[in-house]
């Protein structure tokens, strides 16, 4: 499989990256608006791993030149550009790829951070009425910590939720999940399901504000 | 501790009244809108416990009779009447009393259940405004499935996320939680912060609907 991560010059693109990179045999193709900096970090992420003895396959472009290499496409970008950012590889985009929607909108103060729900429910939602409707759309990873995923010697015990109304595309990103040491996926049902996923993010964050010793959470359900 | 559950002829005031009364030596008492019932019911839990070789205090009477013999009261009724309730039992709480809120408003369509937000921003903070200011409220215990905690054989292995505005009634509920086998107890922030915890129930049953093998699930953070 090729995965394109938009934006994966970020911190939650960087992760997944990495651990795609390192636990698979997938290729994984870097986007950025600036298909320079694409590069730089396809081959900081590259040495990286050569330097701990795995042989990848990373590579960096611009974001479009990503989703046209890719099967599919996460878009790691922050939630205020996701839906600009899909838009601008529509083109690139063809039957049997997925979307991915990583991505929380939240908001902070003084009691701490709080899911700021869009007006379509969700960012996936939001992702999806910006993508050409043949291809589907999945909502994954909101609760992994980009913190736990770089650290490449953590070891991960995480649930990963997918949601979607194609169920092939679903069951596909749930298989690539957990293709990642250490992530089991769960179904969440439908994209509609996706707000309540992604509102578990700003608790995350309360929790490692309020309690000592914790940082980077992710969730299990049992 | 004297403990009250008001509603605690439902199920998730069941599951917490039979958990602290098999677990600590609190006294239990059920409170319902009908006396009579909430009588009824803490004999049904009393001699559940007899049954299973657990000597233990439980008492039933009307709500406000429930509450004032308490130090902890635990709003267990259905969202839409947990403000009435609260307010009917006003009188009876006083200073040094603890109001727990439990409770999520939920609505279902056919893609799965969702979190129903109050206009307040959570059911805790509506309880909270329904309550007298010398009153502290906690959110606790909303992530717990009732079917979990009712099934006494069943091992518990939860989170429960405590929040509230008043950090030594916060860590009187922690520590209220955490006497219960198998339930650790995190910090969660002021009470603003509860309405991404009630959220997370939602979730629970839409991942119960969609794996199999799956149901009466509850959270871990880690």
């Amino acid at each position: 499989m090729r995965i394109a991560l938009l934006g994966g010059t970020g911190d939650i693109g960087e992760g997944l990256a990495i651990r795609w990179a390192r636990d698979t045999s997938h290729t994984v193709h870097i986007g950025s608006r600036d298909p320079e900096k694409g590069k730089e970090k396809a081959a900081e992420y590259r040495s990286e791993l050569t330097d701990r003895g795995f042989e990848v396959e990373i590579t960096g472009s611009g974001n479009e030149t990503a989703a046209a290499a890719a099967d599919v496409v996460v878009v790691s970008v922050p939630p205020q550009y996701a839906a600009d950012t899909v838009a601008s590889v529509a083109e690139s985009l063809e039957k049997g790829d997925i979307v991915v929607s990583p991505a929380v909108a939240m908001d902070r103060d003084k009691s701490g951070f709080h899911y700021d729900r869009p007006e379509g429910g969700s960012i996936a939602e939001v992702i999806a009425r910006a993508t050409p409707e043949a291809i589907p759309v999945v909502g994954a990873f909101q609760n992994l910590a980009a913190g736990a995923l770089t650290d490449l010697d953590n070891e991960l015990d995480y649930h990963v939720v997918v949601t979607g109304d194609d169920p092939e595309a679903r069951v596909d990103i749930k298989e690539l999940s957990e293709e990642i040491d250490g992530i089991d996926a769960l179904i969440g049902g439908p994209l509609a399901n996706s707000g309540e996923i992604e509102a578990i993010t700003p608790l995350l964050i309360n929790l490692a504000m309020n309690n000592d010793g914790l940082h980077d959470l992710g969730v299990k359900f049992q």
